[in-house]
């Protein structure tokens, strides 16, 4: 490596990009490796990213780049574990709990399920910090426990590792400070990575569409959605993305142990249908890039009867036992997690029907409000929350709650209220309805 | 610019320049001003500098880049020195000693002549690098004294100032790491800062185009001179922009010592017709913009009569003494400027006419010999140098000299030799004439 850095002039490999032209793989490899060992700049890492944005990579350039941030830290080997093990991940959305409730029924119905996750930033919500509301329950696992939580249970909950991939760490912190995250290719191989180290088989992703993800339109969706499944396939990680509906909030519970709370009412047969429904259509792929399941309509069959059979809650208490949690938290969620004491209601201002609940206010909402961070370095309050009392389309009368909001201070409350407030348009007639999956890639 | 700088979100601003957004005034002054402070990092910076590659600046940003430039160090006042103060400058040739003939010349005829000029970098020269091998000669001039030689001779020839336009410093030693040079903004902010910062009135640009030139094509000089002049004139500056070929080298010499000896011949009354003329020309420019001839052919005939005059030689002379070199250069630079002992010369391979001499090759070799810099740390040999024999257009007989090469080691003229021999096409018919001049704008 040292060689090849001494051979290759970095402005140079940056004026390429810059002009449009392809990055051999022995370059990307120093690239990325003097990046992490801070042999190479900061700010030429970050001329690159910004010319990466402008200019796009191959799929070769692609493959080699992902290749070469795994190959910047450890990797997590499961081959000690039967079977295919799949994960699942999501661009960011608001409301949405579904990996708290899927890996279990996943694993549940046989299939392991090595997850994971991240946290919140900016309006979208963050799985780990949503775990970190049941009481005791650790993430942070070393290697050899993560292992062991995932052979014992069939699935883990996990933070990312500071072990794995750093050179994402490092790549995104410079992203995020220098505009430079918009790029498929850099989100595109910022995921896989971590997945392919994290020793995954296959992946369901769901790519988020609308007003409350990170991607507001379905082309920019697709694009994304297109390239994790060809350069998945090209590094042996079987994708398949969904590109599902997020213009208004999944569910109705918006906040950490609000969303806690949600997730296990699924796992309970209960729980409001859009997100139960999303978790058995995910299941039901997981389950076929699993090989335990013939196709997506004996996929859901099955993952409907881990419900049924309480099985998947099981799975849940299990795996939050062995994480240091408390197991009994899957039977009397309202006791054991936490709750803020304090709420307010937004009220209908006129009759109608709700035409639209701005998925990206909400959330903008709850992160004000404590659910969510600004910045990175914010802690979140995981009894905070908003619980929607309808969802676009119904019809509502005059003064009629829309929401309750639990909150913790009352600037808080102050801050989030408006935004709350204007998440609803009330109108006549009744709303397009968009399908919550649009389209299935891969 | 504290209270800007707490405002201002630096990723959100680079962020609207990566889409194609404007940046507003304030912002461009916080992010320069920052930048300088050092309280914006410098990867912020670089990827702000790519997404200005690529989207570009209107004018209206242009200009607020430009005073922010400006501002971001002191000004030298001229207000003492009567006349308007007209300067000269180049985007950078190979055998482009005009500078130093050119100065005297306008001076002599009553138009001071403030010149701030750069040293060697890449295959083109440095005004400065060639002035340092006038023995005793001191370059680096606090303002007083600058303002002192200009009064007393009408002319100055100094470096860079370290006081003047620190964010070109910055900015320039960032983009030449980062690959984000080639950008006309940029350029066109960088060379107007220094001027307007110098206190010259108007400014005479020649902007070379052509195989020995930072830019190759036409189009882009033309879109650069157009940007000198429009920015110019909307910062009180009086920009007129001349593009003038090099695709071969000017006149016979390249290397320091050696085109102080040429630039002495021209004054003198003597030297290759290309530099004569081209020292004419853009004299009869300086004149005109100056308010001391009435048009461009009496502004030449007034530059023919300082040279027949000797009035030029002796400005130059006294130019020289009040900045500490020897005098006696200009009467018998051949005993007084250093002279590489050893030579070489190339030789025509076969008979035929001189198709072309490629001003990169030429340039490239003597950078390679010691004339000039690789990198900036590198330090320039003043007595080494490269003499041509022929022009383009001549014919030459097989096994006649078509250059010397004066070199001071081996392994350099080792070095050299092929890439100078390179330069040279030799073919039947004539070449294609090309004028010297190509365009004038503004």
């Amino acid at each position: 490596m040292k060689r090849a850095a001494t051979i290759l002039s970095v402005p140079s490999l940056i004026a390429r990009k810059r002009d449009g032209g392809e990055l051999p793989d022995d370059a990307i490899r120093a690239l990325i490796a003097g990046a992490v060992a801070g042999t190479i700049p900061e700010y030429q890492i970050a001329a690159l990213l910004m010319a990466i944005v402008w200019r796009g990579m191959t799929a070769r350039e692609l493959g080699a780049w992902l290749r070469a941030m795994i190959a910047s830290g450890d990797r997590i080997r499961l081959d000690d574990v039967a079977g295919r093990k799949v994960d699942k991940h999501s661009t960011g959305g608001v409301g949405d709990k579904i990996s708290i409730c899927l890996a279990p029924l996943v694993a549940a119905c046989g299939v392991p399920v090595p997850m994971m996750a991240g946290r919140a930033l900016g309006h979208t919500g963050g799985t780990i910090d949503k775990l970190e509301a049941i009481p005791g329950l650790r993430t942070a696992l070393a290697p050899a426990e993560f292992r062991r939580v995932l052979r014992r249970t069939g699935l883990v909950l996990a933070g990312q590792s500071r072990r794995l991939v750093p050179a994402d760490r490092l790549l995104y912190a410079l992203r995020d400070a220098t505009a430079t995250v918009e790029s498929i290719p850099l989100i595109a191989s910022s995921i896989l990575s971590k997945k392919i180290a994290e020793g995954a088989d296959a992946l369901v992703m769901d790519v988020k569409v609308g007003a409350g993800a990170f991607l507001r339109s379905r082309a920019e969706a697709r694009a994304l959605a297109r390239t994790l499944v060809s350069l998945g396939r090209g590094e042996g990680l079987e994708v398949v993305a969904l590109l599902t509906d997020m213009e208004q909030p999944l569910g109705a519970e918006i906040g950490n142990a609000c969303e806690v709370r949600e997730a296990i009412d699924v796992l309970g047969g209960g729980g409001p249908p859009d997100t139960r429904a999303l978790t058995v259509r995910l299941g039901a792929e997981m389950l076929v890039r699993g090989r335990a399941a013939r196709d997506a309509a004996d996929g859901a069959r099955r993952i409907e009867a881990a419900i049924a059979s309480g099985a998947g809650l099981e799975r849940l208490a299990r795996c939050i036992e062995l994480q240091g949690g408390d197991p009994r938290v899957v039977e009397r969620p309202e006791a054991l997690l936490p709750r803020a004491r304090r709420q307010v209601a937004v009220l209908a201002p006129r009759a109608g029907t709700l035409q639209r609940i701005d998925a990206g206010a909400v959330g903008r909402a709850a992160t004000v409000l404590g659910a969510g961070r600004l910045r990175k370095e914010d802690r979140v309050d995981p009894a905070v929350g908003i619980t929607l009392h309808h969802k676009a389309g119904e019809r509502v009368a005059r003064g009629q709650p829309l929401a309750t909001l639990w909150y913790g201070d009352g600037p808080r409350r102050d801050a989030a209220l408006p935004l709350l407030r204007a998440a609803f348009t009330i109108g006549a007639g009744q709303p397009r309805r968009t399908p919550l999956v649009l389209e299935t890639i891969g």
